[in-house]
């Protein structure tokens, strides 16, 4: 069976699902996206998603291609029509088609939207949580609106990149002051020696994580301690644990940072914790 | 007749150039670009368009669609096909079309080109230089490496809309420490009071413009002093002249900044010489 997206208004195969290089996602970056997980079939914070969706757009007055409740409907049409349980469902919303020029279009646009879904290796996902993963810190050099999840990730894939090439999983990235923000595509949290936990505040030029605040729930429920408060990479390195969160990475432990291990090097008892509680939130 | 574009190996008409949902460019904007102005049909500082193009895929790391010289005969038929004299050629190289993974492919990729013509009103811009335009200060948002041409341009167009807003033709971006950097799509230069031409230095995340290299050189020629420095808006306000340059908009006098006449508010002396002198390279 051939993999089936959705393209402005029709459900295609993947392999002709196509957009007109006029597309201002294409040639300007014009466009915000979000990743939703697909567990048994179910998106994972389907709302917050699509909130978050909605305000990023509202960031950039980017028209709603269309309500919410039919873009629900397209998201489970685009999930039954590929038959798959465990997945990654990706939508993309740009500003639309125009000729090119950099300010917006002077008549309304009709916004493009895409949907696809691929198939999530979770066993993967959870073995990678066990053993916990090493991360490597870069400068981040991103521009000044990172609470808007636009698809201007070009930073982004160059940290990632470097992070890989020495052996990372995953980036940190840090800012000139030497405070940690975020990953290139996770939020960062540490647990410090005392026990709380602490992560960057979403106020702080960081894109508010809907897993990010997930665990956050979850930590109350489990009487973990949490402040927002942003890290240095120094403080970070000097932690008894560290851990990521995303959509497709849920919680994952970060056991070595630029080759220095944190804490005894194997995932900590607090972050086991978080992550154990998110897997059962998903499977819930 | 129906616009020429060429997509991926194909000459096709406009409204069918299409590309894959998947091409990093869409989703990442992994992606650089040029735009060359096509003057009595032919195209303005080619070779150095090219010369950045190549240096923005090196620094990405985007392996070249194909060679130079396959390169210039497309831009050329693009030219042909569409049978414009004045023209805007844009160019996109993207990384290619992957699966979604915010690091590089593992596997080599092809890169995506796509090249376009449109139709340019030399007659607008002649008139809007002899006038002159009045520009709004915007804070700059960008990332760290504008030196890289890649179409990651969303704080640029926003920028340019927030000016358009307020009535301004262009948006003159100001940095943390008050400096001006560039354009949202031009650089920036301003004529101090002693006649001394002040433009910031390329070495300073900015883009090397092309048509900023060719103005340094006339004015070497007219024998108009050039110092490669930053200058703030303070500068800027209190300059005896202020002009923009960039491809399609060749030397443009700004007139008025943040609603504040530029010296006279009118085009100044040096600004018109640099002008008229861009215009005979140009249609020499």
């Amino acid at each position: 069976m051939s993999r089936i997206s959705y393209v402005n208004g029709a459900y295609v195969r993947h392999m002709n699902a196509v957009v007109h290089i006029d597309d201002r996602g294409y040639q300007f970056a014009d466009a915000v996206y979000e990743g939703i997980t697909v567990r048994h079939g179910r998106m994972v914070d389907l709302e917050p998603h699509l909130d978050r969706l909605w305000r990023s757009m509202g960031e950039l007055r980017i028209a709603p291609p269309m309500l919410r409740r039919p873009m629900r409907f397209v998201f489970r049409e685009v999930i039954r029509r590929n038959r798959i349980e465990n997945g990654f469902l990706y939508i993309q919303i740009s500003r639309g088609v125009a000729r090119r020029d950099h300010a917006f279009p002077a008549a309304p646009l009709q916004a493009s939207l895409i949907v696809t879904l691929k198939r999530l290796d979770v066993d993967g996902i959870i073995r990678r949580a066990e053993v916990g993963v090493k991360a490597f810190s870069e400068d981040d050099i991103r521009w000044g609106r990172c609470d808007v999840k636009s698809t201007s990730l070009l930073p982004n894939i160059l940290a990632k990149q470097s992070a890989k090439e020495k052996g990372g999983f995953e980036a940190v990235l840090v800012d000139v002051q030497g405070f940690v923000t975020e990953g290139s595509s996770t939020n960062m949290w540490i647990v410090r020696r005392d026990g709380v936990v602490q992560t960057r505040s979403t106020a702080d030029n960081i894109l508010p994580g809907i897993t990010r605040a997930t665990l956050m729930r979850l930590a109350r429920e489990l009487q973990i301690k949490v402040v927002e408060e942003a890290f240095t990479l120094k403080d970070a390195k000097g932690a008894a644990e560290m851990f990521l969160s995303s959509s497709t990475g849920c919680a994952t432990p970060i056991v070595e940072l630029d080759g220095q291990k944190i804490g005894d090097g194997t995932p900590g008892p607090v972050a086991t914790r978080l992550v154990e509680a998110y897997r059962k939130y998903m499977d819930a």
